[in-house]
């Protein structure tokens, strides 16, 4: 299938323009036509090659929204006219533990990503969300619950499910305290699903400067790190914190902040954090973990839960031609809180 | 009650004979002529004041044996003749959610080590177990297992709870794949315990120098960090790592040697890691933790389990006057695996 999508054709190049081909449906594929697309700064880092392995030219793109257009001759799931979502990953063996598990973005044999990944049987490049179309085996394809504002529901396929997953991992429910540091495309989706189980949540930052925006996610407190009389007033005062802070920082200044067995976990930076002190881990049995994305299972988990609240991220929609600018506004934080590409504004070739 | 014990009389000094008084028996004390008491890398970083906080003169020792003497009016667990032992707290608070939930050792107001703290009610410092007598309150005071060797039992209540703890916290059972970082007082705990415990147990060394005493001490398999190819084959296969690395260490190369939800216990370094990579973290949900020592109750299930299962540390006993040059030793590593001084050779008078 001919389609067309926003591609770098190199390194840290501007997106532009590219006709590319979609594979032809096997038996359990689902051919999508794209509605929306959401902005992940892990877009970014893979068009700039940040961590590696990408390969050129590149479609980025893994919160995507659209409609069934055809299925192959073995599914069972979606028919067309189904909307559905496709997330960060679109493949994995199907058979080891973890994938037996619903935790395919562990697959013993490593999952397929949506984009900068490889065909688990052609061996092509596979390419994302910022085109017109996308083929994805039904296994990968989500259901969206037909209460969501469709044009706000992609940047849960990522930033949801980051946040998602670790919340239910340390079983956060109505009560559990839960502190939030970053505030901005994950830190968002941590404090709204947070405040949806019924957590008591603080979101962390180093001003003032985004109370204003906590309160109106849903946050009930604010803490302002730089603020050392009250960082020390809240010592152990956290079930567990989730970290969406983007770069290499300290986490010993936090870690504190959480009360007995509590649990710091890293869904921002991926990378290295600066030299931490063991003392506050020792003496309190606080742990330091990371987390990424959700399995299948419970990526399906979290749309059908934020259906039944209607969780949706706070969005901004632009246009395809838009994203070089959406780039370089994301680097600056300039966007609250995610970017969605209004997928209508494609040209129909490149 | 005058006593004489080895003290630092100030900040890195070698240790020497000092005469002192314990308190009088309070209605829930109990008095105890010590037999034993172990040496732990804790009470050199402290005679030299590494961690701060130190008051001199400062006598030394949180691995306490001893016989009752005498015991005070509102005592019932204990009489005069029992064998007994004290570790590295002496009080607590006896009050809050920690202390209920036997985990003295994060008790809100802070336990009361057993040297170089303050008594509670005197604000007296506290002196260790390297003295003849020492007074301590009843719920503080362990009970020691008849079966045991008492000349090796010392080592339990520091070395042998610090490793115990996060072996049940971390819910080692039989089959759980446990491994090992260093081979020290800790760290042969570690196997001893974990072996006992049904664990399969791997000793990771960075040369196979330690290969033939991790045998012998039970452990199933040696990993030797500095092989490449065997550190890669042996990635996910590890459902806890016992961190007992004494120094400041970069932990990133064995955080992929566990598998999905491990963890990596910290109880050796007290103080900074160097900078930590969060991708082994995020790629496996993987977590980094700390632990400290082990609360009261959790202490005497420990000396009832080696008791029942004949766990002793490998020992090797000193003359009190033995003690500089065994720090000395113990600081190049040359002792295995931990010292023991006879109390029998403490000197009648200062």
């Amino acid at each position: 299938m001919k389609t067309v999508g926003y591609a770098a054709y190199s390194q840290g190049s501007d997106l532009k323009p590219y006709a590319f081909e979609r594979r032809e449906l096997r038996e359990n594929d689902v051919a999508i036509e794209i509605l929306y697309c959401g902005v992940c700064h892990s877009d970014l880092h893979s068009v700039r090659n940040d961590w590696g392995g990408s390969t050129y030219p590149l479609v980025p793109g893994h919160e995507i929204i659209g409609r069934v257009t055809a299925v192959g001759s073995d599914v069972s799931r979606y028919q067309v006219g189904d909307t559905v979502g496709v997330g960060c990953m679109v493949d994995s063996c199907q058979h080891c533990d973890q994938c037996e598990a619903g935790e395919e973005q562990f697959c013993r044999e490593g999952m397929t990503p949506t984009y900068s990944g490889q065909d688990r049987h052609t061996h092509e490049p596979t390419q994302g969300g910022y085109s017109r179309h996308v083929v994805v085996r039904e296994e990968f394809v989500l259901s969206i619950p037909k209460s969501l504002d469709l044009s706000r529901v992609a940047p849960l396929l990522c930033a949801g499910i980051t946040t998602y997953s670790p919340l239910k991992a340390w079983d956060v429910k109505p009560g559990t305290r839960v502190a939030v540091l970053g505030l901005g495309g994950l830190g968002h989706m941590a404090v709204k699903l947070a405040v949806a189980m019924g957590a008591v949540v603080t979101v962390v930052g180093r001003t003032d400067s985004k109370l204003e925006d906590a309160k109106a996610l849903g946050a009930q407190h604010y803490l302002i790190s730089s603020d050392e009389a009250a960082m020390a007033q809240a010592q152990s005062s956290f079930d567990l914190i989730i970290d969406t802070i983007p770069v290499k920082h300290d986490v010993t200044g936090y870690v504190p902040l959480m009360d007995v067995n509590g649990t710091l976990v890293i869904v921002g930076q991926v990378g290295l954090l600066e030299e931490p002190s063991t003392v506050p881990m020792i003496f309190g049995r606080r742990r330091i973990a990371g987390s990424l994305i959700g399995g299948i299972p419970e990526t399906q988990e979290m749309l059908d839960f934020c259906g039944e609240h209607n969780v949706l991220p706070e969005c901004e929609m632009i246009r395809m031609d838009e994203i070089n600018d959406a780039y370089e506004r994301m680097e600056r934080s300039d966007v609250r809180y995610r970017f969605v590409i209004d997928m209508a504004s494609m040209p129909e070739s490149a």
